[in-house]
């Protein structure tokens, strides 16, 4: 796995970003373009119908994408994003999200992400681009 | 505004959905066909730029959608969903979404959510679809 | 109807764009960030299913979209789109998409449109985002 | 490349997809659960802008993703379907277009493609998914 070690100004974003920690998304892998979440499903994660609420789903993808295309050192704000969902995730299920950039411009980037069970099962396909701003990520 | 109770179906879901409860959103309305959520943007749904994280404002929606497409009494689960994001929420900023339907075959729904906050402003703008099953909800 | 005569510029857009006559779609109303457009479903427009493809139900919903967000005299770009599908269409079916604007800042705009059939069935929900650019629509 | 060889049932849906050949979108290859399309920019392709119309780029994808989704002798019709554009197409320019399965469940299967210019540069990111009927293609 090349980039095994989260570089420093991911693991210095990901430090400082609550929701992550607020849902128990922890920081797995980072490089350039590139991030690995894991989540842990637990039982504040489910939904009415007692499998991992989308929106949790969706979060994790979403924050391994928010990591991945800030990973230049420049502010990227999301614009669009999409998820389908394939399979279910229950109570102990670890899911890893994995966000790796298909295109990136001065202005534009889009990245994909999987959400994955433990058993190898694909639980969720994300897709979401960014507008890229002319501000860089300062040094905290 | 015609469905500002929620129906009791509705509100036994959202009372039994524990990551509505983590995540701080409260039922706001709901009917057939439609549900609206409400959330008070707090310091831990911060992302790392110090605004509402993409993750939570889609957990949002996707969980006004989720109480919707239940509504009728049959189980329905998401397929996928898509979200353009407007304008960022910060601190104290109070979010409403509301989901409604906008089309359901025996099988499928799609349903529209829009993210607002209290002054008026579009934050986010959701779509959703579920697969709808041959399962009914049963009384807790 | 607030628009029914399709803004100049709107109609100049439409002329020039090959795609719009290459698949019969017509030009039936614009204003500033709105277009409407119709197709009549015929046989060069089916899939191997014998129903209207979803390529030319999106392209459809894309150009109205694409003509809405460039009524305003600047050229925009497409970023991203989805669309739901609810309902087929057959030939001889009359289709009309009309897109307008849910938001619009300096650099994005995010449009909605949908694709109904004469008898006033929904048959697909689309969504875009175009990414604005500096440059004007210079007149012919 | 596996399946260089188009399979017979693809190749039969293709010779009788009506707007597949209006649009002038041509089947490479295909096996199980893929397909692969090209098309050739032409002048009837473009949109208002002289590049190729976001609605044909999303036909290209969108045809080889209902290739790939009824190449295992089921019919399975679209739900919905998003796209990421990150490059423009001009005339002269060809297109291939390659739907691969992410994953594929009794009623629901999920494919992405993306849009490749002959240079390598990626134009289009698809993502669609589609609900499996109980029906079975039938012989011509």
């Amino acid at each position: 796995m090349p980039h095994a070690v989260p570089s420093d100004l991911v693991r210095r974003l990901a430090a400082r970003d609550r929701a992550l920690e607020d849902l128990g998304l922890e920081l797995v892998a980072a490089g350039p373009g590139t991030a690995t979440l894991r989540l842990t499903v637990a039982e504040r994660h489910l939904n009415f119908n007692g499998t991992c609420h989308g929106g949790v789903l969706f979060a994790l993808a979403d924050a391994a994408f928010g990591l991945a295309s800030n990973s230049h050192g420049v502010v990227a704000a999301g614009i669009d994003a999409h998820m389908s969902y394939s399979a279910p995730a229950r109570p102990g299920d670890v899911l890893t999200a994995t966000a790796t950039e298909l295109t990136r411009s001065r202005r534009l980037g889009t990245y994909r992400a999987e959400v994955v069970r433990a058993d190898g099962k694909l639980v969720a396909a994300f897709t979401g681009t960014v507008f890229i701003t002319e501000e860089r990520h300062t040094p905290d």
